[in-house]
């Protein structure tokens, strides 16, 4: 049973999830098997499911009927996990540059290649599958995001090491590279159950907000997070001389003395800088401060869909909006 | 003026290739500047625009009338130069790892970071621009012809440094890397002219001809090319263990000794292993077996559009085709 919004299940979409992981798997089959051995292995990116429990939600939010979702519905849900696993692939790729240099073996190498190859392969499906809909007007909307995910990331990477990063940039770069796509599969929920303009709109902010928020936490956790509940390893944004809204908050308001610290943590090779750099965020006001904005996002999303006719989906939707802030994880 | 084909001039398309270098800029225009910047280095990676050429050419010779081509040939040709560049700035990433390994500076991680996006960011504006057309045949046909080309990389990057590759899988993968997106390209131009399904079908199958033997061609010029003339450094294949069909005949059919000499010579790490390993090739008759196949696959895509209306369009593909087996670069 899903439990990604703590205490709420979702037995509702139950069903439709599995759809969506035996429709992965079909679009994802090769009759190659080394490329069917890297499918399966894909299988390690997956997690939650955010984003089509967000297509099927607001889907079900935007009919208000009984009648059960379609088959749009669970390609676009498809697709949109497709999108996402594939910029996780990518990522990973990113990331192995420091287990690259340490020493790059030949299957260092191929791993490396293949990984890059294999996020093509995703995003390939991803764009091919929804080709497969009857109207152009999901493959517009996922093309469109899709851009705008790719200028997220490359802002982001551009700005590495920019210790003057606005807090203007650093929401742009999270709407981008995350809420973007979260906003989206919204919207084409709601599309999906020919939902109004205002509808489809209202669930479209929802999850822009709701995006905006997740990623917030998601870079608390980073400095601020038990490495065993979180389940990857944290600081990475530090290591990586990304800049996360306490951070640059820190940097805004912190005494002198505390800023020129953090910066020479985050330019400095030590290897305890890491652990430096949190302890000296992490008591911070500039946590508070951050945990506060995403709070803000979390009450702006519920106030978007407060219009909606009222439902029990309707409910749980606020539920996992207010979650996000909760998380530990 | 174009010059692709050698001696012929391709004046009745050089309006249409001038609509598809604006349409690439202006699909890739972004307000970010680090974007836009990154998109005009793009240009360095463009060629001869094989693949817009072949959609002009495939949608005149399929319609056969002095009518001039629409916005949708220009769309499609702009779609697949696009796709083409995106597998160039990815292949240019793994390529990398070499530079990358004698010191990963941080400009070199910001490099390669960028280059894994900025291939990202060109394949989904491919999709992107492609959704823009009324009907999602195209888009279908391109996801298609995407998921083959990334199988096509996958399964040329799990057998570097396989000995035992046999011409039928060199031939699937050049098929899938190469091949099919210039079919598609044939294809797809006959399409937007509203052309029958055997006119369809002759270019395409020209086209998957035409691009098997251009690539076998590719990888000769890899071991006997002029570095100067071919305007990219040479032996790559051999450095990376990839073997091509002259490495493959070579390998079935030489004297034992010389098998063993340049199997030792492709697991070599001296620096002198690329020349002496193209000094036992470029004299072998393994050379000349390999020209012989692209001749015959020329021959074979010529043949394929004899039962065409004679025009002078179609006589301008022939000579491409003959031309793809007499080029030096």
């Amino acid at each position: 049973m899903v439990t990604i919004a703590g205490p709420i299940t979702l037995q509702a979409i139950e069903p439709y999830l599995a759809q969506v992981n035996d429709l992965f798997a079909r679009e994802l089959a090769s009759d190659l098997d080394h490329v069917q051995k890297l499918s399966n292995h894909v299988e390690r990116f997956r997690g939650k499911m955010l984003r089509p429990v967000l297509v099927f939600l607001s889907g079900l939010a935007a009919r208000n009927s009984s009648e059960p979702l379609g088959q749009t519905h669970v390609t676009i849900a498809t697709v949109v996990e497709m999108v996402h696993v594939a910029t996780l692939v990518h990522d990973d790729v990113l990331d192995n540059a420091e287990i690259r240099r340490r020493g790059a073996t030949i299957n260092h190498l191929h791993g490396n290649e293949a990984a890059v190859l294999l996020g093509d392969l995703l995003i390939s499906h991803a764009y091919h599958l929804c080709s497969s809909l009857d109207s152009q007007m999901a493959s517009r909307a996922i093309g469109r995001t899709t851009n705008i995910v790719c200028e997220g990331e490359l802002t982001q990477n551009f700005n590495r090491g920019n210790w003057a990063l606005t807090e203007k940039t650093y929401f742009d770069i999270i709407y981008r590279k995350t809420a973007s796509l979260i906003e989206t599969s919204c919207r084409l929920g709601a599309w999906a159950s020919d939902a109004d303009a205002a509808t489809i709109e209202a669930l479209g902010n929802y999850g822009r907000d709701v995006g905006m928020a997740f990623q917030i936490v998601d870079d608390l956790l980073d400095i601020a997070g038990q490495q065993k509940a979180v389940g990857k390893s944290l600081g990475t944004d530090i290591e990586k001389g990304k800049l996360t809204l306490p951070m640059i908050h820190f940097l805004a308001t912190a005494a002198p003395t505390h800023q020129q610290l953090l910066i020479s943590l985050l330019e400095s090779d030590a290897p305890d800088r890491i652990d430096n750099a949190r302890q000296l965020l992490i008591p911070s006001p500039s946590m508070r401060y951050a945990r506060n904005r995403a709070q803000q996002l979390v009450d702006q999303a519920i106030a978007a869909i407060e219009d909606l006719p009222e439902s029990e989906i309707r409910q749980i939707l606020m539920e996992m909006a207010r979650f996000v802030t909760a998380r530990e994880s």
